[in-house]
């Protein structure tokens, strides 16, 4: 690795001081930081190698995201199908995506750069929002799509195609379509599984559905799902819950499996049955 | 009962001709029908009495609601603490709150004006929205009040004290604070109980916590009940599903047991469980 | 306060020290300790008064609990209808019902005898086991009245009647009939409702129920509750999980509310949600 | 197709008489019927060619099950590793394993002996009950294996570890551990999702869990999982609701993927989805 992304939250606590050590460390170790906009404005006097966000990943061999959750969604959704190795490391606590803490990160990036963490592969997915025939919007997602009515809306009528066969019709406030990485996340707040997160699959999980024997149903990550409103009430179509799109009547969202999968590094004993206990208070026997 | 409100659900089916044939099976017994205003559009030709939704109630000693529970929950709002009985005709299937339906109209009606009809009634809350101790909202609730983030919103925080003391804390998407009439709308959708209607009860449900402890709570019906917005993200307080107030952070819904209760007229064989089995497809044994 | 009963569980990590120093306490203060036979024999060389545990009620003012929920439960059966004022020391953790610690017991008794904690009332339920026209079985109950099928019957059908008329059905594992206090305990592993502990109140709810659409049912606390079984296979009816009888088909379980309440003393800071937030792990804001 | 095997639920409505047709059918198209030894009780003046049950699967090119999802469990696991096509015929409804009508059967079979039935494949489970080391007892599983506590027994304590390594822990009733044809059986009632019945994953759904958070987890297929009881209270291990075996304290069951997978024979246009839309009532748009 002879360059590396650093994509940093800007307003986590001492997220500038983190990133100037990193960026000395890197440099110790003839390794070239290349910092995304944002990040590079908190560093300003070590004029770093600099790129807008969605430039990052064409420019470096792995990346580093210095937050939580959500800016590795975001860090994500940009490297697309490059297949860069993504390391998180939290700067205020534990996230499933970040399951890296700062004490962990030097001893963590040695093994990175060295080639022996563990580089998960998680699937994502593909959404594109179909009306009329024709696309008006797409967009990547590692946790999950989801399509919500406004909140002063009724309830929203949805119907789901899975290859092109009508299978389920919800009266609800939304539904959530999620991967196994999204399943931990808004997924589970709705009374979704949790899902093993290398598998290969999705779960679609309702948003206060009227239809009380609406369950979560989980179904293989290589199927077709079309979802379609039916409703003129004002409705959202989100994804990683970081970038949303207004729906119309009628409006189809398709959603598929990524050509590509996301590859994120994490150190060994961070398995996911480990975090899930600490982030659910799983008491240990 | 020598005056009666009707209330018409104006775009429900046939809703111009039951107007009709009532105004004229009325007139017959000597009642005086006062039409809201929407109603009496529907029938110009008749040159009802009118007024606006909102006085119908200071006019008359009964009121009829035809449409369905939505309709009727705008209606009960309105009558508030003026004691009216209502009785709900359903033009469209069966309401919890319409439970008569239009076969069995004439019939009701005539138990209805001669006073042999069951008058159930159900507790009322009353929402009161402070911003820096001053009341910037209030209203009346038959099924709930409900605080709501936006569709692009994140998560919001609440915290809630009963009797002005902490009681619980939500990281969710909101709060449904449900009379036990309302206990079988949108509370049900959200993974609430059902409570028996004429109870003296509120239950308070969230909807998709994050904390997955965050279990639906059942408050005595008294309950001081004060919920506290601590997010500035965009978030509504919406009321029966039918009004609603924009909130900002640190803004306080006062919740209380409304001073009145509504009166809702049945007919007996109607009761709440032979209802619920019909409208929660509970087989029969 | 002339004479305490105290009944500890004998178990309990260091129970026969705890009772000694509480002996010793109580008789420092001029009040007689009458201990239940199986806390006497921690404690033989102190040759206290002593009782079978059915029998202390009816010698004392006040019962001290030393051990956990289980240990105050079977002792509030036995007191039944005395009225007598409880106070449960935790001798593990924090309980429910025995919310005071090890270490408030000495401060929390002074106020207990002084008349100064605050004597929450709990309803209580009584269940009768009808057999063609007879009673074959009957008991009081703190928490919950539950009738479930053995470990390898099939899924068992029951029916419900609430004040002689047919409420619901259920082809389930079995049925929890819960007070607010025994909302906490198993009910809420089953998916019910938390109830506020002072309500009048009863909450059923179905443990894996076949039909989805079975919700948690909350209900006035005077009403007349019959579960009916319908089934040949093996089920149980058992109360506060302490006490079983074997069903047979067309047994009614008949639940009423006792005629008399419970009185729990509790230091005053130890309120209900306050409790609710540690044992459920409810974070603060 | 020679030789085909009949198997039918003895007490079903009219099986004798559909047995009877179907050899006669059967015969008229040179294919040998082979029946169960109850089955052939049914007809005893046909003198047909019969077997003990178990026996069945090793004298037949394919088997027909007349009667519900639990007849046609016990001839899956008979089955076992032998490949054959089965096909159910439900004789008193709808079943998910049984999803072709009595209508239907004559057309269905026709179908099948030509081989134009879709055959689906499903996963089964093998258990496996470790006790000090020693294999105890075994069992193939095509909707689940399930650990349960008797009826008047406390909450278990079980460990589970996935792959050797520490997963989750659980006080509760039980833990189901369910195939995707398993989850729209008992783990739907314990609140598991649903799965895809063609997926290869595992669902464990735990029963009336006591820590509020431990929701269904779903797992790839493969999955080695160990489920160790801590507990000397009474409890079973289940198979498909229909065998079962007394475990002890510190028992172990390991569930893995049995190594082949069971064939079953649908009609087209009964997929899945439309099978439960019909069994779980949800409404067509």
């Amino acid at each position: 690795m002879k360059r590396i992304g650093i994509v940093a939250k800007p307003d986590a606590g001492a997220a500038d001081e983190v990133v100037r050590r990193l960026v000395r460390w890197l440099g110790e170790r003839g390794v070239k930081p290349v910092l995304d906009k944002e990040t590079a404005d908190l560093v300003p006097d070590l004029a770093p190698a600099q790129a807008r966000r969605a430039d990052v990943p064409g420019q470096v061999d792995a990346i580093i995201v210095l937050g939580g959750d959500g800016t590795l969604l975001s860090v994500a959704r940009a490297v697309g199908d490059l297949g860069l190795p993504i390391l998180g490391i939290n700067l205020g606590g534990l996230g499933f995506l970040t399951a890296t803490t700062l004490d962990e990160m030097f001893p963590a990036l040695d093994a990175f750069l060295g080639g022996r963490l563990i580089a998960e592969e998680r699937m994502m997915l593909q959404a594109r929002i179909r009306r009329g025939g024709e696309t008006v919007a797409q967009c990547l997602a590692l946790n999950d799509v989801v399509i919500m009515k406004a909140a002063m809306s009724r309830i929203i009528e949805l119907s789901v195609a899975v290859e092109g066969q009508a299978a389920t019709a919800y009266r609800a406030d939304g539904l959530i379509i999620a991967t196994p990485t999204g399943s931990t996340a808004y997924s589970l707040s709705a009374g979704g599984p949790i899902l093993f997160p290398t598998m290969d699959a999705v779960v679609l999980t309702p948003i206060c559905s009227h239809t009380l024997t609406n369950r979560p149903v989980v179904l293989p990550g290589a199927s077709a799902i079309d979802v379609t409103l039916h409703s003129s009430q004002e409705a959202m179509c989100t994804v990683d819950g970081q970038v949303g799109f207004a729906l119309r009547d009628q409006d189809v969202v398709e959603v598929r499996r990524a050509p590509s999968r996301i590859r994120l590094a994490r150190i060994p004993h961070k398995h996911f049955f480990s975090v899930l206990r600490t982030k659910l208070k799983w008491g240990e026997r």
